[in-house]
C-alpha cells in the first residue's frame, strides 16, 4: 500500500487543511481551547482574559507589491488577535533563514516588521533565529506568535455563537488583492502592475468599530481560502444560512482582470487586510459608516446577511440573479501566498 | 563590494548569533522587554506576570535516539518558560511541512508532542500549518511558542541580577548528550549506539527545587552553544567571574568517546534536558539533594562557583590543575541540532 503523504492542499486553508486539523492535530492535542478552532485561543491567566495565536509565513516571493514577508508576519498575527476581540499587545518572531541569504534583505524585512509593529501599537518582545544549510529552506520563513488582552464582553466573538438571523455581513473593502499581488510578483505579468497587496494591521479599524457598536457578533480576517472559506466554515452545522450579494462585493479592476485572465475565483483568493464582521441588523449602517471613515475601510460594504432559509449553507446571489452554493475550497488554489 | 550574507554560524547560539541579534533584531525591535535578552519575555497583563517565549526547530534528522523533533519542540519551549521562573501553561504549534512528507511520520511526531505536553502539564491550544513545495524546506520545521505564569518573587530569575560572589553552579546531570545523539543519528556511527538525547521537560524538576530553596538566583537551559556559552554570556560586563570545575562535570562514557573521536569540545555541545542553576552557597547542598531525587536530576552536581577574582571572565579549572578561559563559541560547531 502506498504511504499517505502531505499535499500542497493540506496548507490551503480549505477542506484538506480541515481534514488534517480534525484528523490529526485536534485528535492528539485535544482540549477545550483547541476545540474552539478560532483564530486565537482564549484563556484566563489569573483574572485576565488572554488571547494567544501563532502563524508561520512562507510567502513566495518575499517582497511583493504592497509589502513583504515581514509586514505580513506582523499584520497576520495582530489581525488574528484583533478578530478574536483582543487588544494585541506582544509578539514573538522566529526566523528560519537559508544559509547565504543576503543580510540587506533581512534588514529590510526586519525594519518593516518594526515599523508595522509600531504602527499597530504592539511590541516584538522575544525571538529566535535558526539557520539551515543552503537548499534546505526557501530563503526565509518567519513565525510570529502573539498575546493580547480581552475584556469580558468580547469573550464569545471568536466562536460565532452570538450570530442571529437578520445580522448583516460587512467587509472593509475589496477582495482578492493580496493573492493577486503575490501572483503578479511571482509571474511578472504586465497587466498586474496596479494590484497591491491589502496587507495591513486591522486592530485600529476594529477598535473604532467597537467604539460605536455593542452588537458585533463575529469577526474573522479573510486570509488563506478567502471570503468563501470563512462563510462556508461559519455555516457548518449551524441552524442559519448565509447569503452573500455578489453585486455588493468590491473588486479592484486589476484584481478582477487578473482573476478572469488566470481563472481564479476571487471568493477564494487570499486577503491580508480584510475583516468580515457579522453585526446586528440595527447597527449595520452605523458600523459601516464608522468603517468608511478609517483609511483601511474606505470601501467597506454590507455584502450579505444571516438567513433563516437554507440553514447550514452559504450561497452567492449572483449579479445576474442566480444562486450559487459557496463550498469549502477543495485542493489548493494558490500555494504559499502567506 | 560583496553582499554580506547569512552564515550557518548566525544560528549557532554563539558569537555570530549575538552579533545578529544585537546588530539587527535588537536594534530595530528595540524595547525594554527585548533588551532583557532572557529565555522568555516577562510582562504584566493586568495584575498577572506573564512569560512568553518562542523557538523554531529545524533538527536534522527528525528522529534521533531519545526523541524526535516533536519532543524537542515541546520540551524546548516548556524549558524556556520554566528557567525564567514561570509555570508553563499554554503552547502554540506552527508546522511548516514539505510536500510529500509521509503522514505516518507526522502522526508519530504529533503523538509525541501530545504525550510530552501531557507529561509537562501544558496544553497545546493554537496552531498553524503551512505546506511548501517539494524541495523548498527540509521535511518538517516546527515552531512552538509558550505562555506561562510567574509569581512576583521569581521575577528577576531570568536576568541574573541577583547573582552574588560565593553562589554555586549546579547542573542536573551530564553534558553533551543531545548534540552527540544527533551526531550519531546523522552519521550512523557504530560507536554511538549508547548515546541518547537528554531531551526532556524540566518544569517538574525546577518546581521541586523551588519547593526547598528561596535562593535560586538564576537558571538557564544549556541548549545551543552548550554550557560554555551560558557561562560566558553570564559573566559578560559583570563584576564577578565564574569558575567551572572540570572534574565535577559529568559526562556519559559514550559522549566522552564521541567528543574525543570527532574533536568536539563537550562544553559547547548542545543539551536539551539540562538546566544550569546559580544558587546561594548556603542552599547549594539542599538544592543538589532535592535535584538528585528527581528522575531527571540523578546525576546532578555542583560544578563551580561565582568568584570575586577575574571579573567578567569564565574559566575552566581543568582536571590536571590548569586554567582555561571559556569563551563564547565563534562560528558553528554543529548545525541543526535543534
Amino acid at each position: 500500500m502506498q504511504k499517505k503523504r502531505i499535499l500542497l492542499g493540506h496548507g490551503s486553508g480549505g477542506k484538506l487543511s480541515h481534514d488534517l486539523i480534525d484528523g490529526l492535530f485536534a485528535r492528539y492535542f485535544d482540549n477545550d481551547l483547541l476545540r474552539q478552532q478560532s483564530d486565537s485561543a482564549v484563556f484566563k491567566l489569573g483574572a485576565e482574559n488572554v488571547a494567544f495565536t501563532t502563524d508561520s509565513f512562507v510567502v513566495d516571493p518575499l517582497f511583493f507589491p504592497g509589502g513583504n514577508i515581514g509586514k505580513l508576519a506582523v499584520a497576520g498575527t495582530v489581525n488574528d488577535l484583533a478578530v478574536s476581540g483582543a487588544i494585541p499587545k506582544y509578539l514573538s518572531a522566529g526566523f528560519i533563514i537559508e544559509e547565504g541569504f543576503p543580510l540587506d534583505d533581512l534588514e529590510q524585512i526586519v525594519k518593516t516588521m518594526a515599523e508595522e509593529a509600531a504602527n499597530a501599537g504592539v511590541l516584538i518582545v522575544t525571538g529566535d533565529t535558526k539557520v539551515v544549510d543552503k537548499g534546505k529552506c526557501d530563503k526565509l520563513f518567519i513565525n510570529t506568535s502573539g498575546v493580547g488582552e480581552l475584556t469580558s464582553d468580547r469573550l464569545a466573538i471568536g466562536s460565532g455563537n452570538k450570530i442571529e438571523v437578520g445580522d448583516k455581513l460587512i467587509i472593509n473593502g475589496g477582495i482578492g488583492e493580496h493573492g493577486m499581488a503575490i501572483m503578479s510578483a511571482r509571474n511578472d505579468l504586465k497587466i498586474s502592475t496596479s494590484v497591491q497587496s491589502d496587507c495591513a494591521c486591522l486592530n485600529g479599524l476594529i477598535s473604532d468599530v467597537f467604539s460605536v457598536s455593542t452588537s458585533i457578533k463575529f469577526m474573522r480576517d479573510a486570509t488563506r481560502g478567502g471570503l468563501g472559506t470563512i462563510v462556508s466554515e461559519l455555516v457548518k452545522n449551524k441552524d442559519f444560512g448565509i447569503q452573500v450579494d455578489e453585486e455588493k462585493l468590491v473588486q479592484d479592476e486589476g484584481v478582477r482582470g487578473m482573476c478572469e485572465l488566470l481563472g481564479f475565483d476571487p471568493l477564494y483568493v487570499a486577503n491580508e487586510g480584510k475583516v468580515l464582521m457579522v453585526v446586528g441588523g440595527h447597527d449595520a449602517q452605523k458600523v459601516l459608516e464608522k468603517m468608511q471613515k478609517h483609511p483601511l475601510g474606505k470601501k467597506a460594504a454590507i455584502i450579505g446577511e444571516i438567513t433563516q432559509t437554507n440553514p447550514g449553507m452559504a450561497w452567492l446571489k449572483t449579479v445576474i440573479g442566480g444562486k450559487r452554493i459557496i463550498e469549502m475550497l477543495s485542493g489548493q488554489q494558490l500555494p504559499r501566498i502567506c
